[in-house]
């Protein structure tokens, strides 16, 4: 790689290693330096930004580093983003999310988007090349969406989704942000199955509770933590899940008594809240046979593993992976259709 | 619960939280403290114990607690189990396994053993009440292996495998160590399939790479670290792998290319060492659509479910599970006709 030739003319890499500056050879997620020149190669796509959505970790961090002064948390995102050429907080290692209107796309991009699209990108901010043109001036620091101006680059193997006309921005951005839940519940739930949700009044779980819905399910049991969380689910209207349980799902006994008597265990069991320690709750839950799918980023690796084989439990357990071909227009789908979900996303979302 | 009322009185749990005495209402592995009492519920197993297997940390602990004082450490071990009625190390929280002899078998007990079977625990130390009659004199201290005297309980949901009459007792005891792996793998792979086993020279991966063979891979990729590694591949004969990569599975972009060339990606990538780090270069190295295989202790669950999602890789991840019906019966069937296997696991142990 020839850092002295234009972007356009070196050889592009699905992944954007044709990006990585430093240290070379690495995914840009994992370099510390990215180059956002605009010229783009044949099967990447400019963007012009408008907003940065800053993760809640990494903004919190500034935030506290610099005792909440607006001049200074700017001043310390705008170097981020100089220095690295994308916006990955150094300490935290996170990133964000962010929108803007597709402005060029390489006549080799498979992304399927065309000048003057409004999107929001569903890959980190922490592999994404930025450029911020406006010195980030139009915002006062006190929140992490970033009204700004600049370019990003997305790559072939880069996941974007656009904006829908009919749906506020921030419930359609909160919607895509767990949009891998109801993907993957979708395609593990069959027709008949009884289904457990763990989280159900939450955005991910109310997704994954409908996304079962859709797929056949024939019970489907929403576990929450205290009775205001089952008034919120009673209060979004019929439909969204058969029983509710009010459980704490760090104990596992209790849990799996509570479930079998509204009627468990399950066939598929859904783990989408984020407190540590529901691994064992979950398997105890379903059935032997059965599949627990996680997409709490608070599980534990080992804990499943070893909670599984303690308890002679014969369960499929799945990593939640984030992206499932499809995934917003689904999840957006299920949010149109099912005013359920609707509701219990409003309450959630400042739109 | 009654504690006054004998065991086999009282109402017995396939769990075995009728054993559970503090805190009461925790699974046995969660407890403090357990009733190891000889009389059997009508489904619980009463195993005369021969031999103690420490899990390596646990052991390493007491060593250094106690800088290999022998005296000490049997004293140790000796208070933890006569105050827990357990073998759990109170400081990494860890068991081991036991070999022993069936002696009594309630007739409600599903788990399929007879009076005079040699058998090994699969669950661990850590939920197997246990109480031991000889103080530990037979033992050095110099070792995780204790020979001893006494009892230990298994539960209706306890796994245990008959030790085979063919094989040295080290052997089998390696290979039920680790059985869950190619139980798994033989459950995912299909005819026909593209096979990558990440750590194929060891006792996981050697077996995963047999049952991958079992079930109709059509290209097995064993992935090692090192030229050393490689030559106990070939050495160990025909017909284990097809094609060997020397790589460092941390490397993503490096394992990746290396896979592709020698006939990836794979429909299967199973990961077998106890690297950190090995998750992008895992789901790197597999197709979309494919399905990945996490066995190592070290795997990262936020690593692998933002690594998918930063890739854009439509993967199937599964958490390994130690267990699956039949695991030790498959695996030691693997290693009797499958002589690769076999003459692998000879030179890792001392039998």
């Amino acid at each position: 790689m020839t850092t002295s030739l234009p972007t356009s003319a070196r050889s592009a890499s699905p992944l954007g290693l044709h990006r990585v500056l430093d240290p070379p050879g690495v995914l840009p997620q994992a370099a510390w330096r990215l180059d956002p020149s605009p010229a783009i190669a044949p099967d990447e796509v400019r963007v012009r930004v408008d907003r940065l959505n800053l993760d809640a970790a990494s903004y919190r961090q500034l935030r506290e580093t610099y005792a909440g002064d607006a001049d200074k948390i700017r001043a310390a995102v705008l170097e981020i983003i100089a220095t690295r050429g994308k916006m990955q907080n150094p300490v935290t290692g996170s990133g964000g999310m962010l929108t803007g209107t597709v402005e060029e796309v390489g006549p080799g991009s498979p992304l399927g988007l065309a000048p003057g699209q409004r999107i929001a990108t569903l890959v980190s901010l922490t592999l994404t090349p930025l450029l911020i043109t406006d010195a980030l001036r139009r915002w006062d620091g006190q929140s992490e969406q970033i009204p700004c101006e600049g370019h990003a680059i997305l790559f072939a193997r880069s996941i974007a989704a656009v904006l829908p006309d009919d749906l506020p921005v921030p419930l359609s951005l909160a919607v895509m942000d767990v949009c891998g839940a109801p993907a993957l519940t979708s395609r593990v739930v069959k027709e008949g199955n009884i289904a457990v949700i763990i989280g159900a009044a939450g955005k991910s779980g109310s997704l994954s509770a409908a996304a079962a819905r859709r797929a056949g399910a024939s019970t489907i049991i929403g576990v929450v933590p205290a009775e205001a969380e089952a008034a919120l689910l009673r209060e979004a209207g019929a439909g969204l899940v058969d029983e509710i349980v009010i459980a704490d799902a760090r104990d596992p006994i209790g849990l799996a008594e509570k479930i079998e008597k509204a009627g468990g265990p399950a066939d598929v069991t859904v783990v989408c809240v984020d407190a540590a320690g529901c691994e064992g709750g979950a398997i105890l839950s379903t059935k032997q046979g059965g599949t627990v799918i996680f997409f709490s980023m608070a599980t534990s690796f080992s804990a499943a593993a070893l909670g599984a084989e303690g308890l002679a439990a014969d369960v499929t357990m799945l990593v939640g992976n984030g992206y499932v071909p499809g995934h917003a227009e689904f999840a957006l789908d299920l949010l149109r259709t099912m005013p359920a979900v609707r509701a219990l996303f409003e309450r959630r979302v400042e739109s």
